[in-house]
């Protein structure tokens, strides 16, 4: 079994923000020479999510508007764990479009349908964050 | 390490719906010969979800309902993505219920709690679709 | 490949709760030996959830006050489910806040950002549940 670990680094300069990461995973799969197996992609922080959909800009719109209707940013005092802070809407955010993504490889690619998509999803930018990426295989 | 891949398609008539994909899985477990390892099940599309829960219909009742509830298919309008689209809600629905499941195998067999299925949840349907299952082990 | 198996067993007294089980998830990663691989943790039960966020109480008083209104216990009569049961918004929870977690092991250790910590969540409690720690890698 092999195994190849990468980080990606990013600083969304907005509060909220989806950014389409599958050309890195891609990139970070061919250095891997890893043909057969899983590969793990996570953010290393609480507040944000790595998740798979479509790269349509209406639909982050959509996504943005629906995610603060569920768990809205304001007024940040109904959050108890916003003293001090005031983040408590990226981690319930984090929550509804998930942690992690693990993907298929065969043949050294990505097994992806034809419109599946990676993307970080931040919810607490303006600051640096990091996401993983851990390949294992042969 | 081995690994297993296989492919499952459902056409489901209307536009929501829950299938229980578990001997699915099982079969194809089975067929791999992998005893100790994980199993990937995922749709390859992003207007559906693959997931665990249980196996009664008043629940998936309850999940229809509630599904709608916090995204509503009507009215489309609502929805920035539905430009010659309609299925902007499938997309958002498919966020609450996750994309995929990850499970460990274990002496050749699923390693499941009593109540645990895996459901292949359908939110835009009426076409042609399909699941990817990949294991990985030995 | 290696691979490692355990078991947890929680049983909290109300009906919802979380706990941090970041301490048994290295334990079993210790005892496993693996170095370099992947670990999946799942409750082994459809009313729980395992999840990574931050171990701050405040903010699982806001995760538990943000469920109880996206997915209300009461009224049970609500659920088609809740037919001589009563725990239908348990299973829509877990889905809310996932069934389970991927984590990469690297260099023997859970590869972490700064506050990442693995819960287990529970949404019907007041009986005995487990949680299943699987282990792949070399």
């Amino acid at each position: 079994m092999k195994s190849y670990r990468q980080e990606l680094t990013f600083n969304i300069p907005s509060r909220r923000g989806f950014i389409n990461i599958t050309p890195q995973v891609e990139e970070c799969l061919q250095k891997s020479g890893i043909r057969e197996g899983l590969v793990l992609v996570n953010p290393l922080h609480i507040t944000a999510s790595v998740f798979i959909n479509d790269d349509e800009s209406g639909l982050h719109d959509d996504f943005d508007r629906w995610l603060e209707r569920l768990a809205p940013h304001e007024p940040v005092t109904q959050y108890r764990h916003n003293t001090g802070e005031d983040n408590a809407d990226a981690h319930l955010k984090r929550q509804i479009m998930g942690r992690e993504v693990v993907v298929a490889i065969t043949e050294g690619k990505l097994d992806f349908g034809r419109w599946e998509q990676i993307f970080y999803g931040e919810f607490d930018g303006r600051r640096k964050k990091r996401v993983l990426i851990k390949i294992i295989g042969e």
